[in-house]
């Protein structure tokens, strides 16, 4: 079951990622995602607190720039070991799947 | 108080909007931040599954968009209320102030 | 005839900017349009050379840079002329239009 | 000499790229760019012509997307030859620079 399935990338044999990611890298991540999390809780209070667009503006981008780094992340490790080891098997289409997430991330 | 003040703008005189939102745009800035703190909740559950990276990316990808589409509403408030109201008040400052928003929303 | 055109915007009165640029202005954006001109035709070279990827891709990135710059310039010059007479003037449809131009702008 | 080198990468063992890219996308590319050129010296003769900021503000976003997409398929073709030769090859570094026109390409 090697294929990509449109809509529902199947690369590294199912939807589970071949090779886990480090333990130092899932705490990175998880760390950022609360961060970002508690950032949009802090928006949600701005909102409530009718607090200045300019001050709520700044609050947004800092959550949105630790998600947009999260991906970062998670997409250079995606290279790193599930792109690398598909090449290597011989499935070359990894590598439009690969080119799909760049596009997506560099929205 | 009308003049900016560096890191921390104020420029509406403090730091509450002059112009309250409407409820009917903080009702639905509240729903989209919810629905942003769903999608980075279910990421971390990914994480911890060791879900396939292009799934993961492509979560993160509908939260980061919704996190932007939430300071793209509250900027084009801004712009409509804030910036209108310093203008017509002369005080000419707002507009860099705005460009300075501008600038962080499009990185 | 001050309103908005679709797809053909004539806030100002008409397609003529009511306050010109300055010159200083003007040289600046000359001079920067020029410089990625000229790098775009280097890029059309590397292409006909068979250069490196990352290296046309560099050359490339430079280019959209400055073309990103100039419409950067141009949006502040914008926002500081037009948007504020138009504002005085009481024609606050200007504001949708100047968001118009910044989600293009962050795209 | 397939080492990476600052400022310069040779990934591919020199400044050429090892798999020319095919006569089709030369071409395609070539128009693009020259397009972009054109749309560029555009923007040139409408500030000298003190046209309005909305209308050249369009132009510049139509030259900087069209250089944006050749951007996109020149890594898109990047990732489908150099990558995946040099990932076949051992040399899991290109991975590593890739990511960095990623990110480049992103900003």
């Amino acid at each position: 079951m090697d294929e990509l399935k449109g809509g529902a990338p199947a690369v590294c044999g199912c939807r589970q990622k071949a090779t886990p990611r480090s333990t130092a890298l899932q705490a990175d991540v998880q760390k950022r995602l609360n961060r970002a999390i508690g950032q949009l809780n802090g928006v949600k209070a701005m909102i409530d607190d009718n607090r200045y667009c300019g001050d709520v503006l700044t609050q947004l981008a800092a959550a949105e720039s630790a998600v947009r780094r999260v991906s970062e992340m998670l997409l250079a490790e995606h290279m790193r070991t599930c792109v690398v080891e598909e090449i290597r098997a011989g499935n070359d289409a990894v590598v439009d799947e690969a080119m799909e997430l760049v596009r997506r991330f560099s929205k």
